[in-house]
């Protein structure tokens, strides 16, 4: 038989209303002590709540949040159209909250989704994001009780439901390939610096290939770059007095302004440099030099991250590993063989 | 004295129940002969609701909605992100709503938006809306008296509060700069059908500047485009038998599928054939030919319908005529004058 919140109570000896208050999430109230017994008993019973009596009580709506750091960048706004044509075709709707990546702006968002009663969550950190803020907004999650996945950007050994990239195989993937065509004097430019979620992963990932190659890595040739396009100009500004013969550029936009600023100093783009991006937005074919790049499964994981949600939100079968997707190297017009 | 819901009972005989149902878009089950006679003795006596008491028991959470038709087009993604900021900068959240361009989906979300307590809605219509499905949408929202703005795709002769751009001096000023450089056999690929309100527009301006400088619009250079990449090229597949110069084509994305269908029959831009695009999106200065286009004040009218919006929450002021905002002629090196 199920376990219902009268048997947690004549297990712990609290009131059916403290118990009820602590499972919802609303006992501010209570103290520390008195929450931990009744969750722990509650874990131990196996506690489940009634889904059903759940939405009477929470009128659910079928309706989902989803937390975005920046709803103009093109690899997001991708990942939230995949999102809606999966909650659409299940017959849910989407609220979508831009965080201006921002961390107190997911913290104001969770706390409003919660409050205009969304079903679940799918919550794309905002970069700033340290390991410590990350943990304060998963336990926010946790506290409201909302159901919820991490999107794209997964705290590392965060133990949460989480649905990313290997971006270490990503950067992998580039470097060894510029190492096939002959280069060797390669240089990264990573992302905004504190994003050790992707850019950090994409870096180890050059390192590896590099390290197998036995080619050393030249810290002089590692440049932070800020996602954009004019943050990949700014690294050429920094690289041009060095001898290199390629560039693996943690992102698209930044692999643009990077051409960009090469054709200024007269560069030639596959001829002189090789140039590998990452991302593959839809621009990276549009550009004058179609764009090498790593193309992550956008479009699959916004699909895989709904499914795993509406799975949680109706029968609490809550994603315990991270699920994985590997990206895979898309080659065009922007890398040629070193002679 | 302020008009109370006891004066209006006083004044109909209906009871405060009846009349409260009525005002606040909950009559569903009331006569559509009680509704109008209480709607119009509001009217008359000029009754508004008291601000703070609605406040008080609607919980306002200082949140607007913005139902958008396709968040994955980098020209709504920019208007979101502007309509974000402002909010942001005012303490006031988004929460955003993507239809797909689908009517059916605006009015689901108006509905689950009042239904979530909005303060307001920001509303860009989905392409597929005909008159009596966009007057159906804001009957809807007169009908759930939730404050609201009407951006970017405003019915012709809505009366409603709008904000929008003059679509018509957009198509003039391209087609104008192309008879300027000398251009006589322009084509001009449209928008998809049906979208009367900024496609047909831009199509009138072409016709107006063409007629003024009393060359013909030959009917076989006029085609039927979709927005897309995929349009633009299918439009010069039409055209590539007859005999044309310069080609205007009503949005950034289908101009760089006709640049790129032009190249494939290698008919060079500008040198044999000048193009002009239209919403200056980010990518239009990245393409191989960075294009000539007509710039839309994105950015500001974003702002501009947030503060219009905020305005009408606080104090119910509400905007009775639609600001229109002027488009703007860029020129890159798409175009050449026609020797």
């Amino acid at each position: 038989m199920r376990t219902t919140i009268k048997d947690i109570a004549t297990l712990t000896g609290f009131s059916v209303t403290t118990i009820s208050l602590v499972l919802n999430g609303k006992g501010h109230k209570i103290s520390a002590e008195t929450k931990k017994r009744i969750l722990d008993a509650a874990e131990r019973m196996n506690y489940r709540p009634n889904q059903l009596a759940v939405s009477l009580v929470k009128k659910r709506s079928k309706s989902i949040g989803l937390i975005v750091p920046d709803i103009a960048n093109v690899y997001f706004a991708n990942m939230a159209r995949a999102i809606d044509e999966a909650c659409s075709e299940s017959g849910w709707s989407v609220i979508l909250c831009n965080t201006s990546d921002r961390h107190e702006r997911d913290i104001e968002y969770i706390n409003l989704l919660a409050d205009k009663g969304a079903d679940g969550i799918i919550f794309i950190m905002a970069k700033d994001n340290t390991r410590e803020m990350a943990r304060r907004a998963l336990e926010l999650l946790e506290e409201l009780r909302v159901p919820y996945i991490v999107l794209d950007r997964i705290p590392s050994g965060c133990g949460c439901p989480g649905i990313g990239t290997d971006h270490e195989v990503g950067g992998y993937l580039a470097t060894k390939y510029l190492i096939e065509l002959g280069h060797r004097r390669i240089a990264c430019v990573m992302g905004p610096p504190k994003t050790q979620m992707d850019s950090e992963a994409r870096f180890r990932g050059y390192c590896r290939a590099m390290k197998e190659a036995g080619v050393a890595v030249d810290s002089s040739l590692v440049c932070t770059g800020e996602y954009t396009p004019r943050g990949g100009a700014a690294a050429v500004d920094q690289l041009i007095s060095r001898d290199f013969t390629a560039i693996f550029a943690c992102n698209d936009a930044s692999a643009y302004g990077v051409c960009q600023r090469l054709k200024f100093y007269g560069k030639r783009v596959p001829d002189e440099v090789s140039v590998v991006g990452y991302d593959d937005v839809f621009y990276a074919q549009m550009l004058e030099v179609p764009l090498t790049t790593v193309r992550q499964q956008v479009y699959e994981m916004g699909m895989e991250s709904v499914r795993r949600l509406l799975r949680q939100v109706k029968s609490g079968e809550r994603l315990l590993e991270p699920v994985i997707f590997e990206p895979e190297l898309v080659v065009r017009d922007s890398t040629a063989r070193r002679e």
